[in-house]
C-alpha cells in the first residue's frame, strides 16, 4: 500500500533508441502532476541510464548487475523500449531486457487496457508475463544442424496468480466476465493446464462469467465489429497475450497509443508497448517520437501508487489532446510535432482543463 | 503431374459435426463440374466415412489405421472439419485428426489465400504444417503437478521446403515479395532458425523482395487499412500461420469463407478452415451450415489436379453468388438458406454464367 509510504522512488529507465526521448517527456508530465509531493520529497525520481544495448552487450547480460540493483531499489519503474539484438546486429545474442526484467522482478501480470468508446471497445488484457513460451528465454537447444527445440513452460502457481488477478479485476470493476484464450486443442499440456486452472478458479467467482476461445479464432473475433464488444477482461498465456494486445491496440490507434503495466508482488514496471525504433534516432528524428504510449503508461503508474485523481486528470487531458499522430497540428516532419511539444500540449491542457 | 493420369481418386472425408453436411454439397459441385470425366471413369470419388470422433475414440488414435490406409489410396482428399476432444468431453485425450493427417501424409505446406479486391487485399499465406509448436502433438510432459512442458521443434529441411514453396510461388505469380513472420526476438532457437533459413534462401531469388516482421505487430498490420496491401505472400511457422490466417480470413467474411490447401510431395488435402460446430447438429440445424469454405477448398483441389479452367468457372460463380450469409435471400432459420440451396445456387450460376 503506497498511501502509507513516506517516500516513493520512481525509477526512470530510458532504454534504447527513442526510449530516452519519450521517457523524459513522460517524466516531465509526472513531475508536473506530482509537483507538490516532489517538493516535500515524498516523490523521488531516480534516473537509471545504464540499461542500454551497449552496456548489455559489454557484459553479455540482458540486465547488467548494477542496473538490476538500481532497479530493485525503486518502488516503481517507468521504462522506455529496449533494443533486442537480432541476427546480423553487431551485438551478441542476449535475451530481451524486457523479458528478463519481467522475470527478474517477478512481474507476473502484464495488464494492458484498450479502450475505444466510439467503437464500443473496452478491453483489459491480463497477459501472463513470466513463463509460457517466454520461460527459458534464449535457452532453447540446437540439437544438431538440422534440429532446433524451444520449450514452453507453464506452472500451476504461475497460472493461478495471473488468472486470479484477472478474475479479481473482473469482479471489482463490475465487468463480471473473463475470457480465457489458449490453444489448448493443440498445445495440450501447457495450455491445457492453463485452461483447466482457469475453469477451477472460475468456480470461486460466482458473479463472474467465464468463456474460452482459441487464440486463432480470437484474433478474428477482435476484428468482428458486431461481436467484439462482448469481450471485457481477457486472460492469456504469455505469447498469446503478446500477440493479441498488439492487434487490440491497433483499433485504438496503434501500439504507439497503448501503455502496459507489469505488476508483481514486490515491484511494478510501466512501459510503452512499442519498440525502440533505432532508425528514427539514426536519422536524427528521435525528438519526433510519439510519447503517447509511455505517457499512458505513466498514467497507469499513477494509479498503482495511489494517485487516482491525478491519473484521471491525465486521462482526461489525453482524451482532449487526442492521438499524437491524428490531432496535433502538423508542424513539420513526418509525424508532425516533437514529443516535447506534445507533452507541453498535455501539460497546458492539464493546467486549463 | 495429374494431367497425364488415367484416373484420379478424390477421397471425400465428411468428418464430424457439420462436416458431412457441407462436404457432400462440395462433392455435388465437383461432380457437376467434372461430370464428363466422372462418366469416363477418369475421376472417381471415394467416400471415407470412418474419420469420426466416435471411431477415433474407440481405437484411441487420431486417425484409425483403416482410415489412414484409405486416405493413402487417394490422390487428393477433400476433408470436412473434425472434432478435437477437449477436457470435459466424453472422449479420451486424442490428438487433433487435422494435425495428425497433416503429419502422417507429410502435407508440409498449408496454403491459404485471402482476397478482398475492394479492400485491396490479396494475401497468400504459406503456413508450415508439420512441425513447430504442433510437432509433438499431445506429447508434452506433466513433470509434476506444478510443472507442464511443451516443445517446439523446427528442422532445417522442414523450414527450407515451406520457405522455398513460398518464394517459388512469389516468383511464379509475379507477386515478387515474401514476408517472413516469426517471433525470433524471443523464441530465438526455433524461430531464429526459421528466419535465418529464410534469409539464406532469399539470396537465390534475386527478383523476390523479402522482409520480416514479428507475429505480434503483424496482427496489428493486417488491421491497418493504409498499409496492409503491402503484404503479398507470407510464410510462417505453424502456430503463427494458424493464428494469422484466421484473422486474415475475417476481412474476407470470416473463417467460413476461406479454403485451405494442405500440400505434400505425395498427397494433398483440401479443407474448410472452420470447426465442426457440433452444437448446430445437436440442435438439428446441420443442413443450414455454410458450405462456402469447403466449396472454396474444392476449387483449390481443382487447380491442384490440373482443372484450372473449371476452377476459374467455380471462382467466378462464387463471386457472383457472394457470401452465403450476406447475399443469399433469407429463407428462414438463422443463417438463411440450407447448404443444399446454396450449392444449387452455385450450380445454377455455373450453368448460366
Ligand atoms: C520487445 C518484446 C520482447 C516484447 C514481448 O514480446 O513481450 C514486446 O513485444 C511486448 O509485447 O512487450
Ligand atoms: C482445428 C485445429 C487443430 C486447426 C489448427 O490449429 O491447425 C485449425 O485451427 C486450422 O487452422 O486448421
Amino acid at each position: 500500500d503506497f498511501t502509507a509510504k513516506d517516500k516513493i522512488i520512481i525509477g526512470i529507465v530510458g532504454g534504447d533508441g527513442i526510449g530516452p526521448f519519450i521517457t523524459s517527456e513522460a517524466q516531465r508530465v509526472l513531475e508536473f502532476l506530482l509537483a507538490d509531493d516532489v517538493k516535500t520529497g515524498k516523490i523521488v525520481f531516480k534516473i537509471i541510464d545504464g540499461l542500454t544495448i551497449e552496456n548489455r552487450a559489454a557484459c553479455g547480460k540482458a540486465i547488467p548487475d548494477d542496473v538490476l540493483t538500481e532497479l530493485k531499489a525503486c518502488d516503481v519503474i517507468l521504462k522506455g523500449p529496449t533494443t533486442t539484438p537480432r541476427e546480423g546486429d553487431p551485438w551478441p545474442n542476449i535475451e530481451s531486457a524486457n523479458v528478463a526484467m519481467r522475470r527478474e522482478l517477478d512481474l507476473f501480470a502484464n495488464v494492458r487496457p484498450v479502450s475505444v468508446p466510439e467503437k464500443n471497445i473496452d478491453w483489459t488484457f491480463y497477459r501472463e508475463n513470466t513463463e509460457g513460451a517466454y520461460a527459458v528465454g534464449s535457452k532453447g537447444i540446437h540439437v544438431n544442424d538440422d534440429l532446433a527445440i524451444d520449450f514452453t513452460v507453464t506452472t500451476q502457481d504461475g497460472s493461478e496468480r495471473i488468472i486470479k488477478a484477472a478474475f479479481d479485476f473482473a469482479e471489482k470493476s463490475g465487468k463480471n466476465k473473463v475470457t480465457v484464450v489458449t490453444k489448448a486443442n493443440v498445445i495440450k499440456t501447457t495450455d491445457g493446464k492453463f485452461l483447466d486452472t482457469a475453469k477451477a478458479i472460475a468456480k470461486n467467482y460466482p458473479t463472474v462469467e467465464m468463456d474460452d476461445w482459441y487464440i486463432d479464432i480470437m484474433t478474428a473475433k477482435l476484428v468482428d465489429e458486431k461481436r467484439r464488444s462482448q469481450f471485457k477482461v481477457m486472460v492469456l498465456p504469455n505469447l498469446y497475450g503478446d500477440i493479441l494486445t498488439d492487434e487490440a491496440a491497433e483499433f485504438q490507434g496503434g501500439v504507439g497509443t497503448a501503455g502496459s503495466a507489469n505488476i508483481g508482488k514486490q515491484y511494478a514496471m510501466f512501459e510503452a508497448i512499442h519498440g525502440s525504433a533505432p532508425r528514427m534516432v539514426e536519422e536524427g528524428r528521435g525528438q519526433y517520437a510519439d510519447p503517447c504510449s509511455i505517457i499512458r503508461a505513466a498514467g497507469m503508474l499513477l494509479v498503482h501508487i495511489g494517485y487516482n485523481e491525478k491519473a484521471e486528470q491525465l486521462q482526461k487531458a489525453l482524451d482532449v489532446c487526442g492521438l499524437y499522430e491524428k490531432k496535433l497540428v502538423l508542424t513539420g516532419r513526418e509525424t508532425g510535432a516533437t514529443g516535447s511539444e506534445y507533452a507541453d500540449y498535455v501539460m497546458e491542457t492539464l493546467s486549463n482543463p
